[in-house]
């Protein structure tokens, strides 16, 4: 599991000034922020949309649908993190800090910077 | 780091069913899964907010501000995934399985099963 | 001026059941209203960006890019009201009422219930 | 109906630099653009999850919650419009041009202009 994120942000960061033609995540760097806030908004719209049809079905496929739209999501915002030269090893660490997961929440600083947190 | 979304994954789901006087999650709960949804919307509206801001300005506190939105943005997608019973690993495996981290996501989904992914 | 919102509504009328090849909005309709609500999340987005924009910039292009924007959000909004065989018209009666329009409110309903409101 | 949006515009427009306190309209210009884009992003949320509820419910009193959020989401709108000196004529002559209805496109230009449209 566990470094999953950092592992798709890193493919994410490889697609900086590659070629549009070849590559998605390339054609929205290519693109600029704008288009990259754009699939945000649109993926949010998708979770609940998702969320709303769990109410509506209840079968097993819906909630995995959830899961999907839930992953759009946050790979669009690593897109954006990445734009901005972020990394989602931040967006962790500022949840830790805010859960108080005090010991995470160092670690997870140290990784941010480059260290190894084990 | 590594298991920061499982540790806060773990906060969120032991609010299920709290107090909506004394945790915040808990009243999230509480309400139901619109009002959930609508801090989607809500949290993804200030993600693009805040990423706009950046090119205003530049300073680094808004490149901050990036990573908290998005912080809020992730944290409220786990309270509705909670609210459906599913869990942050479940994304994890999936943005793994797309992006053909094909180790990764087996052990992803391992984990998920409540099994340990060393 | 006046009439403009009605007469847009009776254009997107017409397209229900119409040739989704022929039209953009009988295409929405074919689709369904999940798509018509995912444009509602990006125009609204649209907005968004297109505002801040004003901020950034401050030509006059970039406000009549925002009076674009929002004419895009509020035609989809029309559309999805014509899904559910609603008009603009109530949802001015419903302005109207809240502002305590009240000489306003009543015609509203009046044109909406297919009287003429003079 | 026809001036509804003008007159829920002018009570708009009234309420620049008015008292935060006494005015809910006052408050969002005094909080600036960004709180009135949050809102429109939390409008359109709500606009989704009504036309959602319609699917799931079907009684009548739910295709007046989509009303009523459009409403929400429309009038959030012109806030932001008032805030950049923007009328929703403007929005009105836009559309009216996209749609062709030429005669009433002239009509609402002249309106914006400030001239009579009969």
């Amino acid at each position: 599991m566990n470094d999953t994120l950092e592992r798709v942000a890193e493919v994410i960061a490889s697609r900086k000034g590659g070629d549009p033609d070849k590559s998605y995540v390339a054609r929205l760097f290519h693109k600029g922020d704008d288009a990259i806030c754009k699939k945000i908004g649109e993926e949010a719209t998708e979770v609940v949309l998702a969320a709303k049809d769990i109410r509506i079905g209840g079968a097993d496929n819906l909630r995995q649908k959830l899961v999907c739209e839930t992953a759009d999501l946050w790979f669009h915002c690593m897109v954006l993190l990445a734009h901005h030269d972020l990394s989602p090893n931040e967006v962790l660490a500022e949840l830790a800090r805010r859960e108080g997961l005090s010991g995470l929440a160092e670690k997870a600083q140290r990784s941010t910077r480059g260290e190894h947190a084990d």
